[in-house]
């Protein structure tokens, strides 16, 4: 079993995707997490639910969970509307970081193994595949899951 | 909208059930990770899916991606016979460790604010819900995003 046996077409996202539809991506299709492409179609990272989460939450209540509590309720459930007008970008980690992780993206002849360490190593529940500059689409951790299990 | 708007059952898993079991709970459910209970039956962990897969991974192909490809196709495709005998206890951060980060536990009353504030700084897709040493169930990044959207 490869990576190329373990591929589903996945939904894409650019640096310019306004965040409210990438919200709606992730939300509507249950998805874990988005690939975000430049402009040759290719993986240029791969972003948990939990970062596009981040942009909706202002930077205090972040820092302090108190100060979230003391947000009114009606404010909070009003949080959604402020990502309107940012763009993926801005939950994108800064390039060329010197930290910048490892990205979970591998090519179709990747074995089951690879692929878990590859999950393993980059905390991804998803591995973007690439073959000749193209995207195949992805693997994820439910879907390597199930068929390990099975085997 | 406060957490216990949000809430759904969720299965938990203790430091002692085996780890292929945990992974056919995630698996079987297509969980976003798991809540680890103690002997109370209080959350003393929650395990993103990839930490599971962590489990079943060599170290050696952890630490070089060049390692796990090597490793032949065969011989990858039986890497989850290396669970068996192996407990959710193997997965857990080391208990009291001077970096032990904030596990994604609070209250019914949580406002929508909160419960995203936490997500993104706990990076766990799952937040456990508890009230007067009770777990209630837990919250989904998935749900929160579908009714922070339809608002």
């Amino acid at each position: 079993m490869r990576a190329r046996d373990l591929l589903t077409a996945f939904p894409t996202v650019t640096a310019d995707t306004p965040v409210i539809e990438a919200a709606r991506l992730l939300a509507g299709q249950d998805l874990p997490g988005l690939i975000v492409v430049d402009e040759r179609g290719l993986p240029a990272s791969i972003l948990p639910g939990t970062q596009v989460l981040r942009l909706a939450v202002p930077g205090y209540c972040l820092d302090d969970p108190a100060l979230a509590r003391v947000v009114d309720e009606a404010h909070a459930d009003a949080f959604a509307s402020s990502l309107a007008g940012r763009t993926v970008r801005q939950a994108l980690p800064p390039e060329r970081s010197p930290g910048r992780r490892e990205l979970p993206v591998t090519d179709p002849d990747a074995t089951v193994l690879e692929l878990a360490a590859l999950m393993a190593r980059t905390h991804s529940p998803l591995v973007a595949v690439v073959e000749q500059e193209r995207l195949l689409g992805a693997v994820t951790l439910q879907a390597l899951l199930v068929r390990v299990l099975a085997a």
